[in-house]
């Protein structure tokens, strides 16, 4: 994983996702090399790049043009600029404009949620995923509806991480927010 | 409880601890009208106040002068300040100076736990609890070493709270810093 | 609070709540002597006690014909069955027969959440709070939607407690099932 | 990740260590192709199977002969044995017997950890890493202080996880029991 500090951030801009769930979400998605993908409101580009690394090409989408200049901006630093197509645009319009992936990522929906999970699903190949991370109480329990609608296979992982940090003192263990990770895989 | 937003608090000062930690401090203290209690490193006088509601008397050692000051302030505010007895002092040489006590309450040693722990001991009374909380890594595991040499009986919690802030667009749920909550009974 | 190992069990009927959730829903309470409380789904009888303890009558409601038995065992071996009313019944119907409250506690809804919400609201003293509990993700997001709409003040804590278990090699920290207790106070 | 359920397991052999934790250690070793890995307390082999698949040798080390066993029969149904050499031996005296690695993951430590980091630590390359992980509340505080004589760049991370189960009247969360992973980085 590429550590958290190592990204440009912009005041505007959430993210980057942390490493560690950057990290799961990778486990998540069984990522492969000749994968195509699509990150829904990539924001700093976080899961953006952890993608473009293990797949065949990324389409990062968001509406807010900061979010997407930020993650061109890490991109370039890592010299991933070229694995990913950076797309202006509401969600829902950028999803139908692609053919087909083999792995959708939700970051941000803006309350379009169970539509976003209905039309990717049509797109999705075989066994592909569809993945859901988020801090409201109330997106876990949309995406599990929705994708048990869709008769997928439902993961469902709620996360809590304290980082410790190191002090004279003793090791301080810092809350982050959790995040529920829910990954559906279509049969 | 009193809620978290009622208490004055004070730059240099931490606390108060959090509604819900203090909650379960009263459970596992057991406290009750006729008990004695020590607070070291009062702070803001969060567990202090509480403590004061339900006991006979608490003594509140510190020795930030400020944090004494933030507690007396609070004491007085809920109208609490004539069942506390304020110590400026270092907390070994405050425990030193009292006779006897039904309830220890540590909420930090400045290095000393072990020796606070067995100088507070000898000075509990029969079924007494000695109540250690801390949000470092090392505290519970020195605490747990030096309550077993003693033979108590020792409960350890180890609490992560995210607490749900209402907004438009849903329910973001943000972490408290996970607080681990050691109990030691005198057999 | 009560031991959780105080409390005779059955197979067939799930609690107790365990005592820290127990205590952390007297302190959301706010219960007084002189409240009036009805539990919803009593199950074991944990809450059933604890609110039996520190208010003026407690209807305890379920329909599991072994819940009811058990929580009069319960009540009866703590010496608190005069301050219990136990009612064998749905738990819509039992709402509707009973006047008014001032805490209503629900444990579990059968699927009836938002209306049982919604029926107690209407019986509900001012300040009165209608309480929550749940290890299912739906059961808090409904219980904020409905609440939200009845513009009660909603306060959302979810709680993950691991308990430590003593033992010659360390102290192993076993997990139990995170808690979400929403509590919304009517206005 | 191999999923947990593809693992023969033994009823006197821990593990396998779950699918998000075994994640999360991959990503914190930053292990290649090329790197040499010693898997102390190697259980049922869901580390080694991992370390295995992305490494160029695995040493799994038990002084439990069924463990090894499991680990075995493992390696051979997901054909990864060719990449693993196993050592019945204590876990000191296998690290005396291996010249140089470039991770060692340390899973248990039968009471040895302060020495297996310091015998490990000579033998690892520049960069190389120790990982400990744990359920007791002991064993990351004597990892924290072990590395930090030793001037290891340290990381910690404390992980919550629960797990989702779908069911007619709702997703269940079911807590795993919390994991320390400890990761220090020899300068």
């Amino acid at each position: 994983m590429i550590s958290d500090d190592e990204f440009i951030t912009h005041k505007d801009v959430p993210g980057p996702t942390k490493e560690e769930i950057r990290c799961l979400v990778m486990c998540k998605s069984k990522v492969s090399p000749e994968d195509i993908v699509v990150d829904i409101c990539c924001g700093t580009g976080g899961l953006t790049l952890e993608f473009a690394k293990r797949s065949r090409l990324v389409y990062a989408v968001d509406k807010n043009l900061d979010a997407l200049n930020t993650t061109e901006k890490n991109l370039k630093k890592h010299k991933l600029d070229k694995k990913v197509q950076l797309i202006h645009s509401d969600a829902l319009e950028a999803l139908r404009n692609i053919e087909t992936f083999d792995i959708l990522m939700i970051g941000g929906s803006g309350g379009d949620l169970p539509l976003l999970i209905e039309e990717g699903y049509q797109k999705l190949t075989q066994n592909g995923k569809i993945i859901v991370t988020s801090i409201l109480l109330e997106t876990p329990v949309e995406a599990v509806q929705t994708m048990k609608k869709l008769q997928m296979d439902i993961d469902i992982v709620d996360v809590s991480i304290s980082k410790g940090r190191v002090m004279k003192r003793g090791t301080m263990m810092l809350a982050r927010n959790p995040i529920t990770i829910v990954t559906g895989k279509k049969n």
